[in-house]
């Protein structure tokens, strides 16, 4: 069974003096750093990404990894719009689990700031299909219709989903890399402009720039000198890219599926996680994923959210989004799917200072688009 | 071990009247019913592709062949320049290996002949690093940098890298499905105009659309029914980016470590290989992997080519690039290293037809960029 042995992350935000390949470099020296290994020791190298091609016309990211690290190993580039950062940590364990590597560096990244709205937009509207974006779709619109039916079909109200957007934004205030560190009330959230009805600005995960790494290991000697925590399980499902090809507008299908593989090969149960990341792009996001997981009931997390169970400090027994969710501590695009597995890995291994819950289960759930793909992975001490 | 236990591809060229997705859907059917599977045996699909993003704004391939297959299986985007295709089969070879699936579906596919030049141009300079594009360095420069020192170093002319499109084509000839079927002449190659001194354009690999797509499996019930071959080894290097800060500048350094590697693991050696197919994205590219692989030695290439010993008819113990190579058969990019191993599987399972060569071990060579990636694929009967 691999273990996460390390992390670094990079300040997320609005990084004006880095390169993609600056950010990257950074998290890369960062875990060998934390880690104490010596680059020799990574036998492969998976990076999750989405935007390199279109923004930096970089299509052969392998290459400029392995100059920057000096090195002649196996480097993987892996993209699945917002899920990049997952499904690249997802066949980095497969890897592993094929015993063609004891150690994989694992780093998601993006740069999404020095661009043009106009070019940033497109960028992120390439997640959707060729016909949602014909027809004018953008990615908060797509969400937007996913809310509207979630919000008629349970009766609930813009209200109930601002609680999500306020718990997170606490939580980047505990959280030192996050690209937002302010806390904001319901009130705050209900009152800020709309982007697309129902989701107003305050519902939406910003565009950020970052990057994360983790150290993926089955090498004992790494392991004697480090914390870590197991992989049990991490799995990935799909579902059609056009919201007008699923079963249901309200709910992340592939999460669904996803969790129910991963709970499986981990042997148990919703119940029993401490600590989730959620992808929390937007506010609806985590309530679909709350869901499609199994920690809730079908259209209870509305309801459910505004008790603040999940909050940092209200004593419940599953915490969710500590680093501030996407939401607060910021979406570069590629990083988030293995910032949320540092997060886990933080937590469970006791180094998330002023923000520690008491865990020994955590899980992360990364999704691609508007539900396209998802990937959990269950992560214990 | 896994086994290749079928394929499909699409005619090669410029296909009009063909979308990207369009020709993903034709290659997965087609070797959907070649096998006799029903779609539902499909556990994973990994999936090969450089331009995408850049060409048709599509950011999110997994969940578009979840849509066109309607399936929710984990789908993989693996992007590495010009070697999209190898490294989607290397890591399909390691999710096997990792006993995640018994069934994979690998695909590669490009569509390139629908934009300009100028986007062409752009899209394949980001194989090529951020220096190099800068100063203005094309794809046919960097290779004609590489082509002139070898050359020079070991006293060789144009007329030496002619015979390898010579070779090529008359291979081209014999495939239905390759982009150009027309025999050239080596005094035809010599006189075609530069594209970058020293390479003509009868040296370069053409621009093409094309979907290719072969079934991995370790399934006996699949087998029982299909002509199979099996997967030795496949294994993967990387370079620099740049060439500034390679080695030497007439090897294709990552192709000589993925290759020992793969034969490390094959227990086997090169003079055992009977077919080949190699990346002749430029006709010198073809030597370089003659040297690299170890088929011939250093600075013998230029020599050896010229005795046309690896073209089909010739007698010779090894033939190369059946298909027509990346030259004739042309060079859509992410298919490019799915049709090598298509070529290969048919090769040794004895259906290449008018073209078919006695082969017990094949191998193929995929190559992104100059050289910064390479993948080395070892099959047998």
């Amino acid at each position: 069974m691999s273990t996460v042995a390390g992390y670094y992350t990079t300040q997320f935000g609005e990084l004006w003096d880095k390169s993609l390949f600056d950010l990257v470099e950074e998290a890369m020296q960062g875990v060998i750093k934390n880690t104490k290994i010596k680059k020799e020791s990574i036998d492969a190298i998976f990076f999750g990404n989405m935007l390199s091609g279109l923004l930096d016309n970089n299509l052969h990211a392998s290459a400029k990894i392995a100059e920057i690290l000096g090195v002649h190993v196996p480097v993987f580039r892996i993209e699945s719009a917002c899920a990049s950062g997952g499904m690249a940590f997802h066949l980095a364990n497969k890897y592993i689990e094929s015993s063609s590597a004891k150690t994989v560096l694992v780093i998601g990244a993006e740069k999404m700031t020095d661009y043009s709205p106009e070019q940033t937009t497109k960028g992120l509207a390439a997640a959707s299909s060729g016909e949602e974006q014909e027809v004018g779709l953008t990615f908060p619109g797509l969400y937007a219709m996913m809310a509207r039916e979630y919000l008629t079909r349970f009766n609930y109200t813009e209200e109930n989903l601002a609680y999500v957007s306020h718990k997170n934004h606490y939580h980047g205030s505990l959280n030192e890399k996050a690209h937002f560190k302010r806390k904001i009330s319901v009130e705050q959230v209900l009152k800020s402009s709309y982007v697309a009805d129902p989701l107003k600005v305050l519902d939406c995960a910003p565009i950020s720039d970052g990057a994360s790494a983790v150290l993926l290991t089955v090498d004992k000697k790494i392991l004697k000198r480090n914390k870590h925590c197991k992989v049990l399980s991490s799995e990935a499902a799909t579902d059609s890219i056009s919201l007008k090809y699923r079963k249901s507008l309200d709910e992340i299908y592939s999460t669904k599926l996803a969790a129910q593989k991963a709970f499986q090969k981990a042997k148990i149960k919703p119940s029993d996680i401490n600590v989730a990341e959620l992808h929390d792009c937007f506010s609806i996001a985590e309530l679909f994923a709350m869901e499609a997981i199994g920690f809730w009931k079908k259209g209870e997390a509305g309801k459910n959210i505004k008790e603040l169970g999940t909050m940092f400090g209200s004593g419940g027994s599953l915490t969710v989004n500590t680093s501030g969710g996407l939401k607060a501590a910021g979406h570069p695009v590629g990083a988030t799917g293995i910032k949320q597995i540092g997060e886990i890995y933080l937590q469970l291994t006791k180094q998330a200072k002023n923000r520690q819950v008491k865990a020994k289960y955590g899980l992360a759930q990364n999704v691609g688009g508007s539900g396209g793909t998802s990937v959990v992975t269950i992560l214990s001490i």
